[in-house]
């Protein structure tokens, strides 16, 4: 345990500096086997829409997000400033295929940015070049930066994390929608990335469960500091405090966040935790209680203010069925944000 | 969150396969300022006696342990196979007053094992060395290989975990005296070590807050792997559930150690969460249960059997009533292993 009376250590070497992506971003597919294939660009077109220029595809791209087509020497002439790639393919590999894009977009100007488990740095052909050029890799599966240890102290802002009953249950997506309700409301608001894909969205964050384990809660009050009570942070939350697999991550995530509004993110009829077969979800109401306790460590006031649901395998009324009881049961808005938006939500969480 | 629905990602490069420190080890006392300094070689030679040829000091060293004092010529003629430094400085770096009997270590056919924050392998001087001669550089806070996402599968064998209301509060030392404890009953039993002092005690082991997020609980599930049933993994904790810093670290471990017995240790009339004024301690009844509901969710068996405190600030007279009165306030055995041993644990511990 790193533990000093006086000064945080810092741990990690600084790589790349403060990450921020820069837009327009050109949206690359590549040879996207299908559709689901490309659904990081498919989040960034739908969250961040004035961000991005256009579409690139590669001959046999089987993923269409019915965006502009964009060559990349257009991009380029209409002012992009970073190539990202959307797609994913099985491995998280950068196929050979792609290479020859990813260098044209480096030589006509743009960064590049990708999630994928290979580093487009470990390319010796692109890293040598972006660093002839002044151009920028961001992988953003991996920390850019280094952190000090977390400190619990009370700062001041307002924040919202989603939590979970398990991985990828809706999480991010719930964490844009609910930026985007605050923001219609005019209230200021940050969606604060955890995972690759919310990074690439939000041109910005921290890939939390890449951090020396040491620093978890320390890289999330890096990423949502404090701020106005005017502003609201919205975290992306990551795994859950009852995943066996990731539950650390989810702990301290939740302890650095601070947040007063905590959003618990579900799939109902989900058969097994995720990645670990003949292992049931927690209830909902265990999980809100878990959850209330641990965070209250660093904020006491913390509490489950909704749910929210994906309930893409239901159909309508089932769905609509499932969010009533369960709004009834817990005495908390219940919401499918693809289906109701996050407003029930954001305004359980307003003053 | 990396979730692969079939096999788990393997992370971190693997660096020196997989650690194991060879005895008989000659502690490296150096030019410690003081005894404290030395408690890392304090503690190998309290708990691993039989490892230990001997101490080797430099000119000016205040630290003593009471052992023969051995050249590092004389080691090597008695055949010890590793250097161990046993003294830690201000900011946990290599001055060079030590560079020349390191290097003369490796060139006398000694491996060298250092838990500092400088590692022995970015000493270029030695790394070079040891490379040329084939000898090794055990730099125990990094881990030296790669890990797995946990999964939570049961596993067999039994296994004890010391958890604790803050960092600092024994749960190293607590868990070495009911390893020996065990032993002298006659079970088998390995002390699994999961911080610096406690590798280099124990001669292999994860420095589990410096793996990626990701891996924590996967890390201790590798630690402490399925075993018989009259086989006792003792695992050192870190942290605390409680403390707002390294918590997550504590839930990764708690859940990969799927420990049916916890042990949690304490420092009665501790001021405050080390490292955080004004942050004051849980109470023993709420670590209790947080651990417990925490634990339970890899191991439903898991319980907390006793309470093992480090009394050393109070007098006798003092810690024997404190002591009475916490194991009669939770209907469980409360020692200090120091002044008392572990047997009372080890007695609630056994079928």
């Amino acid at each position: 345990m790193t533990v000093l009376p006086v000064l945080p250590v810092v741990a990690e070497t600084s790589r790349t500096g403060i990450m921020q992506i820069d837009a327009p971003y050109l949206l690359f597919l590549g040879d996207a086997t299908d559709q689901l294939a490309a659904k990081t660009a498919d989040g960034i077109a739908r969250w961040r829409a004035d961000k991005v220029l256009g579409q690139f595809r590669l001959p046999g791209c089987r993923a269409d997000l019915g965006l502009r087509e964009v060559t990349l020497e257009e991009a380029a002439a209409a002012g992009a400033r970073s190539l990202v790639v959307g797609v994913a393919n099985r491995g998280g590999i950068i196929p050979p295929a792609w290479v020859e894009s990813l260098s044209r977009a480096l030589s006509l100007g743009l960064d590049l940015a990708a999630g994928l488990h290979q580093r487009l740095a470990d390319l010796p052909e692109l890293a040598v070049q972006a660093e002839r050029l002044g151009r920028r890799l961001f992988d953003v599966r991996q920390p850019d930066r280094s952190f000090q240890v977390g400190t619990g102290v009370v700062r001041s802002g307002r924040r919202c994390l989603t939590i979970g009953t398990d991985c990828s249950v809706g999480k991010m997506f719930t964490a844009l929608a609910i930026e985007k309700e605050l923001k219609a409301r005019g209230w200021k608001a940050d969606f604060r990335a955890t995972g690759q894909t919310g990074i690439l969205i939000a041109g910005s964050g921290v890939s939390v469960d890449a951090v020396i384990a040491d620093f978890i809660s320390g890289a999330a009050e890096w990423l949502a500091p404090a701020n106005g009570e005017d502003h609201w942070d919205v975290i992306e939350g990551q795994g859950s405090l009852s995943h066996p697999s990731y539950a650390g991550v989810s702990l301290g995530l939740l302890h650095g966040a601070q947040a007063q509004a905590l959003v618990l993110c579900t799939e109902p009829g989900r058969p097994h935790m995720r990645g670990l077969p003949g292992r049931p979800l927690p209830s909902l109401g265990d999980c809100i209680a878990m959850n209330e306790a641990c965070a209250r460590l660093t904020c006491p006031t913390a509490r489950v203010i909704g749910i929210a649901a994906n309930t893409a395998a239901m159909d309508g009324p089932q769905a609509r069925r499932w969010l009533d009881e369960t709004a009834a049961e817990f005495g908390m808005p219940a919401v499918d944000p693809l289906r109701d938006g996050a407003a029930p939500l954001v305004e359980r969480m307003l003053p």
